[in-house]
């Protein structure tokens, strides 16, 4: 695969086609044209033959996409075909509820260890594994060739420690803590800011309320 | 507040100014120049100031931004200076990981129910609620008036569940189901897809991979 640059648009795209290709290949389907599909995801049939054509185009005139091949070129492409080793450095609610997600493994994340710093839970067994101290946990991500961290820790504490794992060799982050981590080029960051998203849903309801008491005057005006 | 429409990229920007501005607030701060935000923030300060000019601008030539009286304003527009009810469907580990979230209530948002099939946790303390089960949803939410709905049930379930909730007068949701929810107009939808976010992570992981071995045989052709 040549590493040609892609705008993000596109590649933020893609997970959302591989699971419309996971569904269609659950559901038996062979091939799909880029019209039925264009339908499923309710996205238009130009963007889909354009997306698609950033990565040299799966599909053949007339025939379409054979589902299984361009749900393994896509997989390949989001680097899922390969095994990363992960830890998650946070064992509250939120890093327990992942470390018992059930996909990672599927998707080729190798969740190895779990860290806190509370006494109260390490030792504790999340899953498959056992929380241990934070301190253990650089020598830990040296040894076990750590690539990946799961952040859910407090915000006042994630950038500190953000930045001792990539100095351990650390690559990249899913990050949950509500903090813009700054981190050296090259190092990946991939946030999930639940408050962030919480707050559009406000706002999407609070324009919602506008609307609609918009509406109730000018009923009542008629 | 005048209903003007205003992009959602420009929108989608409001909660991190919001906590930014949150942060300032908290270390004392009682003016800001876009300047100086733009720099916290790692964005132009022209941007700054045409994003906060979409909703009247509150900055004054010479003096900057008054924290506060920003902070509050874009609190109002995000609607966070109102209650809203909310219940929890699923409570699994990421439903329950949501419900022990302790910033809902700071936000306005008061979950008031937590709801799912299983016998096994129906009747379980989780955070300050109990898990009620599902057939007593449908007189739970008319009775308490409930607007919004976070979905951590499996994907099969989501769109059903969603349209009886819709029509029990629910207007939003925040969906985790890995689903895209085709509901009718009107009805606010902000997803977390955290496998799609994920794979997101995994692809610009891959990219790295390319950028550094590619490095690593140019450095071994000189």
């Amino acid at each position: 695969m040549r590493a040609k640059e892609i705008s993000s648009a596109v590649t933020k795209r893609l997970p959302r086609y591989y699971r419309y290709l996971s569904e269609l290949k659950e559901q038996g389907a062979e091939r799909i044209s880029s019209k039925e599909l264009s339908e499923r995801m309710q996205v238009t049939a130009s963007q889909i033959r354009q997306d698609l054509n950033n990565f040299g185009g799966f599909g053949q005139q007339g025939y379409g996409y054979n589902v299984e091949h361009l749900y393994n070129e896509i997989g390949k492409i989001l680097g899922l075909n390969r095994t990363r080793k992960v830890i998650i450095v946070g064992a509250g609610h939120i890093g327990q509820a992942l470390a018992n997600y059930p996909d990672f493994e599927k998707r080729g994340f190798c969740i190895c260890g779990i860290f806190d710093v509370a006494k109260e839970v390490v030792g504790d067994k999340v899953g498959s594994l056992i929380v241990q101290d934070m301190s253990r946990m650089p020598e830990f991500v040296k040894k076990e060739k750590i690539q990946i961290a799961i952040l859910t820790v407090p915000k006042e504490e994630a950038a500190g420690i953000a930045k001792q794992l990539v100095d351990l060799g650390v690559e990249g982050f899913w990050n949950f803590a509500l903090v813009d981590l700054k981190l050296s080029e090259g190092v990946v960051v991939e946030n999930v800011h639940l408050e962030e998203s919480l707050m559009n849903l406000a706002y999407n309801i609070s324009r919602l309320d506008i609307v609609n008491s918009k509406l109730g005057v000018d009923y009542e005006e008629n």
